[in-house]
């Protein structure tokens, strides 16, 4: 068993390990399944020998999963909250999606709410169910028809788009989304406008809508959308910076960088990342500024992702002809302009963290995006941020922060520069403030945050 | 010369015969330049005989004017304001759009403000200006400039977008556009939807927003918002309906027809027209009701667009291609599913529009879609709507046409299918409200509104 690869994961495991909760999960892959049924009701504890928290797996069959998980989720709602769609031509709502829709999204959604049933009973008092993002919409709906006047909040990790670009999905979907999120006491997102955005597709469903107080009304129930920017364990990647394993790790990096100004990425290879638009600008930067030739690097890791989806492996694969062009055009006998490592371990992304000039963040669209909270932290080198405007974190972090709109290639190519010839005071000044805001709202308190707010609202 | 292919031209056309207006343009064709030409001041009299009205045209060179009109105008801000953008790919916002904002868009825009204070001049009385469409943002800015307590209005055309996505523009062209617009003294739009967008894309920049009369305060002026649907010449469209040279074009129709149900669609070939999902509903209905095979045509008209834009040429491909799978998958020897006809004249589409049994008009963005509206005035055949939600059409016309998502593929195919098995009485029903609705507000009462506006807000 491995952990995912996502930002969430990164995010919930230090916190479920100071909760000693019950971690409901999916199997995702067949091997989840195969260890899932080696435990009691595949409820694996974790870790084995010590546990600090339990994962009670929900397993369906692949059929099902798959049209869960590969064709609603992803693409379908992933897409469609991150303004990724191509409308001339996708999506293609035909039966595929319809039946997706019914026997997976549906489906795998009921029998989240069963297995979430049958572990409340487990325990005497009366439980604190919180769900997590947006694979599980319907799922509140079916927990309140059965547990009835019990505590539900969800909080969704990815952007809300504005109702004029949700409705792209047919209605009968979005009324079952909007009505199963509504089931919730509290809906939690990143940052206030998704909050809004989301707010403004409930007024269509909903029996009051307070666009002020943030406050909807549906079925006699009160609801409470909130946002709370989630944030990043910081102690804990102090520490792991500090390892050995990152040392180790920052070897290669430093053979890397060499003399050269080290500007760094790290995503997922995920269309909503902008993985292009920003090897396009850098492209641009050294065709305008030929004097950075072997002067700068730019180092991409990554894990591959979702590539059971045609968009997935096209952009993959776009990204790599992309790399390739350029390193044909700009290489010269002992440099090389982008280096790419795919299948990064954390703990060289986090040497890498360590050690950049600048980390390139341009997102077309991000709930809240990790990476530039976690780079901040780690850094020890004045290292500066390029920051995309449709990035969540964006609202913290913009003034300590290099902004850019990330269509626009010019500009992007503009802030390498900027970076690349910025004094150190200001590189240390712009790297402390980013710092600073980051350890004044780690993961710790994201979670407070909530809890508080239920202490406040339904205690 | 000819005159354009939009539906804006159809329908200003009788306007301008009736006031006798100035019709300022700009020369489109070299053809038109040189029309233009061998008139003094490049002042055309239309129609030459017998002068309605006249149109002196604004010359500038191929070069810019392509960069106005094909690379800024088209395709970048129509197709932000129609979310037609594929956001994880284009558009890629490089020198060469910021180079064309600034020589062709900022550029034709101060030509035709030079060209309306000089047309203005020749007048005695305070001249009423009205600009047209998403081609002329940052004219009305420039004539204040010079003409200081003018009135000035806008309408736009097209839809607008909620802000979230207007924003893939540059910050800097957001800004001037919003500014541009905001120096007028009335902007109209098709429908309250739009009205709404563009208020709260101008909270940013407005001193006041008032979205509840729809008012805007900026640099000490009023700015009043507001949403004038356009509708069509009904009388003029039913003479033509019944002339010899419709007639005529009847007898093309009738043969195409012979007597299958008649599907119809026309519509220049724009990515926002949705004309591949239109024939892939078709499909669909045709292999889940194998028993319409024989019975039923779609036939498609259409004239050409944008040629010089990649998009729109692979556009068209990529319909012809649909179309070819579609004829080569069901054909019969006396029987073909699709007939196209590219370049139709405006009266084979009238005698198309007299005959259809269904009229399909699903955009997945459309400011009004006059079709629609012409469709119903001259249908004799209890012609049904299908009618996309995504049309500004849609608001008026909703309760009597047969209404689909753009974007799902499988409920466009039942909305067919619901048009072939419609009785008669419910056809007739349905054509007659739709009739009223049209009758009742013509393209004369769209402008009566705007000047009744423009009587009580300013005289």
């Amino acid at each position: 068993m491995t952990r995912g690869s996502g930002g969430l994961v990164s995010t919930l495991l230090p916190v479920m390990e100071t909760v000693n909760g019950t971690w409901i999960a999916s199997a995702m892959s067949s091997e989840d399944v195969e260890v899932a049924k080696t435990f009691k009701n595949n409820c694996v504890p974790i870790p084995e020998d010590k546990p600090l928290f339990r994962v009670p797996f929900v397993i369906v069959d692949r059929d099902r999963y798959e049209k869960y998980y590969s064709v609603i989720s992803n693409p379908l709602l992933w897409f469609v909250q991150h303004y990724m769609w191509n409308p001339a031509y996708t999506p293609e709502i035909d039966d595929k999606i319809h039946d997706a829709w019914d026997d997976g999204y549906k489906y795998v959604n009921r029998k989240f709410a069963e297995k979430i049933v049958k572990e409340s009973d487990f325990n005497e008092k009366k439980p604190l169910i919180i769900l997590q993002d947006y694979h599980l919409y319907l799922c509140p709906k079916f927990i309140r028809e059965k547990l009835g006047d019990i505590f539900l909040s969800q909080f969704i990790h990815i952007p809300w788009p504005q109702p004029e670009y949700f409705c792209i999905i047919p209605d009968y979907m979005e009324e079952a989304i909007i009505k199963g999120l509504l089931s919730n006491d509290i809906v939690g997102f990143h940052i206030e406008k998704y909050v809004k955005n989301f707010l403004r597709t409930c007024e269509k469903y909903a029996d009051y809508v307070d666009l002020e107080s943030n406050i909807v009304k549906y079925e006699e129930r009160t609801i409470y959308v909130r946002n709370y920017p989630i944030s990043v364990d910081d102690q804990g990647l102090l520490k792991l910076s500090h390892s050995k394993e990152v040392s180790k790790k920052e070897e290669i990096i430093r053979k890397i960088k060499g003399d050269n100004f080290l500007l760094y990425r790290t995503d997922r290879a995920d269309l909503s990342k902008n993985i292009i638009r920003g090897f396009k600008a850098y492209e641009l930067f050294l065709e305008k500024h030929p004097e950075y030739i072997g002067k700068i690097k730019f180092l991409s890791t990554g894990k591959p992702t979702r590539q059971q989806i045609k968009e997935y492996r096209d952009y993959k694969d776009d990204i790599d002809q992309t790399i390739e062009k350029i390193n044909k055009k700009y290489s010269t006998d002992n440099w090389k302009p982008i280096e790419q490592i795919f299948k990064a371990d954390y703990s060289l992304v986090a040497a890498a963290f360590k050690n950049y000039d600048c980390l390139m963040v341009n997102p077309i669209c991000d709930g809240m995006n990790i990476v530039s909270k976690e780079g901040s932290v780690i850094n020890e080198n004045n290292g500066i941020l390029i920051l995309s405007e449709h990035a969540g974190s964006y609202e913290e972090l913009k003034d300590y922060s290099l902004n850019v709109n990330p269509f626009d290639v010019t500009q992007t190519a503009e802030a390498i520069y900027q970076a690349v010839s910025m004094k150190s005071k200001e590189r240390e000044d712009r790297l402390n403030g980013l710092k600073k805001i980051v350890k004044e709202r780690n993961i710790y308190n994201w979670v407070a945050e909530q809890f508080d707010d239920i202490e406040k609202l339904f205690r």
